[in-house]
């Protein structure tokens, strides 16, 4: 089974590589390019092969070790 | 319109970033994980209104500024 993590900063904190591309694509010939946040996917393969004790698992992962609860916010999906 | 790009280390390049990741879940309680990846996801705020328009925009973003095309693979989505 397979699950995808896509770890983001908080809409309400400042992202500098976000900030950083947007005016990196603008310069680079990409006018119309409002904003950009940049965060993070991790996919991983689990040998689980129940959806609810992966999305258990994922779910722990993230508040363990994969997303700081204090400045990002997260979400997952599960693949069979 | 707003894109979303995703960008991976090829498969055949090795992926310290994971190779870690997945060390470090199974010493903090998860041995059911057999692999991750790691990559980069970049949400882009668009002033086009044509879906068309935007992928074009964002195939050239990715192909010039946001994968390197030697070692990385990159994927994208529109939503409006």
């Amino acid at each position: 089974m397979k699950a995808r993590v896509t770890v983001f900063c908080k809409e309400a904190v400042f992202d500098p590589q976000g900030h950083t591309l947007a005016v990196s694509l603008r310069q680079v010939g990409f006018p119309g390019v409002k904003g950009t946040r940049v965060g993070k996917v991790i996919d991983i393969e689990l040998s689980s092969n129940s959806v609810a004790e992966a999305k258990a698992s994922v779910q722990q992962m993230c508040e363990k070790l994969l997303a700081n609860p204090v400045i990002e916010s997260f979400s997952y999906e599960i693949k069979e």
